[in-house]
């Protein structure tokens, strides 16, 4: 049992989506593509992934570093022999050989990404959909394939105004979803709060089913006037407003914020979420911990970052994964988070779950007859990867 | 006035020494030409830099995102109108474009090369040394012309006993050095012991002669142990016991080690370096904060980190920059930090000063006729420079 090739296209995302900081004109994605030499329904297995969104695309790094090192090992040095299958930790092992500790960007982006498809070609070769194969692994028992999604857009955009963007919120509604989040930071004050105000009048002025996120463009100061404009609504969470390593102004924003703080997109590891647990001010009894686990090297990473969690008091059912996708979906379904994010269309084909996804009342049941992570049914991004699979 | 072309080469460092964490075999190292349309002697500038060494090359990203941004811009935004030269904070900004905020190190290795390179032609275009260009415009009239340099070597290295490892430190003394460092962690700590207190023979037994770096690779217990045994010794500092991002290890580590303790090579942003004197409990009158200029986007970014340390009570003097080369001399003589790295010839090309420098009773005295960082005046490494510019 070996892994034969390792492939690699940046895809551009084409977006002219914009936030408070930056816009997606110019940004790739890496999809990637895990050949292996198992064979199921007659053909080879093989894993598919992309680095997620808001990160650029990291062929570079993976072809000088982190796919050779999985090419040459010894291919027994990358199996789980008690499930006859490739061993994600090992793997994970054999990526990070020669790296320096610290600096995780560099590598959380292409480690990460490499290492979902082969959870991807994992669930495959078991015959079950990811999410089962993770829960298996680190989360028996509490799986969610019944998973409630929330809709992360109300993105800025040219020409887009209140109109415009109650349309777009209520067609977030009529697919089902009944939990949304737009974006402030990115206008004066006065016309982010007529947003909200208009956003929250459909969804009958309960705040618990609006977020809101700064995306990290706010000075000190706006992250302050913001925080009080905004307490009286009761948000779901207001998110990243500043820096995401100022875990000290995170701190004093937790002072006098009383609802609920999101923030965690921005970290890539392991020891920086314990960091922004110990110095954040952050409340276990009601924050969110959002991480990208392809961003982050992946989800072995994401369930160690659980655990080392739980040692601080917090569970799996404070944290959700960034990125509104098939991957995201799964990790969070396998490990039991709170919810997962969902982007209808924000991002073209890396946008959304497979096809035929049903919302229902805001929840997402998976497919359990689908093996892997289910991009065979997401038509326009398995365009992509099975012709850099040739499959 | 404007930069014509950036190039980039990744050259292996061709090095087999090893630290407590890994080794360099596999590693390249980013060169860059700074290509500009502006002449002097007859001849364009061109300015040049190195990522360092301990991180990888990084051309992809260059390539994709960082040098286009600079070459697809209005040279006019690219330029410092009053001193008719080229902007290296209005550059900076122009190679963050479309950048989201935290996650540094994916990119602050290829900018702050990049930006390096910069540096090297705004000099040549002044018709100055670095340091000089550098210190006019962040410190002016602290220059440090003639700097304190020490020895980072004692490295593991295959069949290295320690008469080879004292042989290494006779001859950086008869080359003129008077402080040393060796590594620690990748043997027993009793065999760590002995190779220490050999070399503190040699160094009159005055331990403020002889610092130790364990390069992150000890575990916490392992870090308490070594801080027990080392703290009678009186070393000049104990570099990087633990993971570079356990603020809390280092805080609880500063309590029970009192001679000077070092870190922050790892670390790539000012706001990194903030959580580190916020939370790591580092001492202002005696520790010692490091980090890596090309590595860290570079020397704009520096002057800022140093901006920031002052308002919470250090200064330059509490500073060193990783990394033994005449990027690393000319940034601490400009900035006037406390004292500057040196690698005789532990990294082949990427090692050194310039080839006539000569070391008198510890400092180095920079050659103030020679423009720019002077690489022209590295025969090994102005070779591969010069063959990539076509200069």
């Amino acid at each position: 049992m070996k892994i034969i090739d390792i492939r690699e296209i940046a895809v551009p995302l084409n977006s002219s989506l914009r936030n408070s900081v930056f816009d997606f004109s110019q940004m790739k994605t890496s999809v990637v593509a895990v050949i292996t030499d198992v064979i199921r329904e007659g053909k080879p297995v093989v894993g598919y992934a992309f680095n997620s969104t808001g990160r650029y695309a990291c062929g570079g790094q993976m072809r000088m570093r982190f796919i050779p090192r999985i090419l040459n090992s010894d291919p027994d040095n990358l199996i789980d022999f008690d499930r006859n299958n490739f061993d994600p930790e090992k793997i994970f092992s054999v990526m990070m050989e020669g790296e320096k500790p610290g600096g995780h960007s560099d590598r959380s982006v292409g480690i990460g990404t490499i290492e979902v498809a082969i959870w991807d070609a994992i669930a495959k070769i078991e015959e079950k959909p990811a999410f089962r194969s993770i829960s298996d692994r680190y989360n028996p028992g509490g799986a969610k394939p019944k998973m409630f999604v929330y809709v992360g857009g109300g993105w800025y955009a040219p020409n887009k105004g209140i109109p415009e963007l109650l349309d777009e919120m209520k067609s977030y509604l009529d697919m089902g979803y009944t939990q949304l989040k737009i974006k402030i930071g990115g206008e004066s004050i006065s016309n982010d709060v007529k947003r909200l105000e208009a956003v929250l009048k459909l969804l009958n002025n309960d705040g618990n089913n609006l977020a809101v996120d700064a995306n990290c463009g706010l000075t000190r100061e706006a992250a302050f006037d913001y925080a009080k404009v905004l307490s009286p609504y009761n948000l779901r969470w207001y998110e990243e407003a500043t820096d995401p390593l100022d875990f000290a102004l995170m701190s004093d924003l937790a002072e006098i914020y009383s609802p609920p703080l999101a923030t965690g997109e921005n970290l890539f590891s392991t020891q920086d979420v314990r960091n922004l647990i110990q110095y954040g001010g952050l409340r276990t009894d009601h924050d969110v911990i959002q991480i990208d686990p392809p961003q982050s090297y992946g989800f072995v990473s994401v369930a160690r970052t659980i655990k080392m969690l739980k040692t601080f008091g917090w569970s799996e059912n404070s944290l959700m994964p960034h990125g509104g996708n098939q991957m995201s979906l799964h990790v969070a379904a396998g490990l039991g988070m709170l919810l997962c994010e969902s982007y209808p269309d924000t991002f073209g084909i890396f946008s959304g779950f497979s096809d035929d996804a049903e919302i229902i009342d805001g929840h997402l049941t998976i497919n359990e007859n689908l093996p892997g992570i289910g991009f065979e049914a997401q038509s326009g991004i398995y365009e992509v990867m099975s012709k850099l699979s040739n499959n």
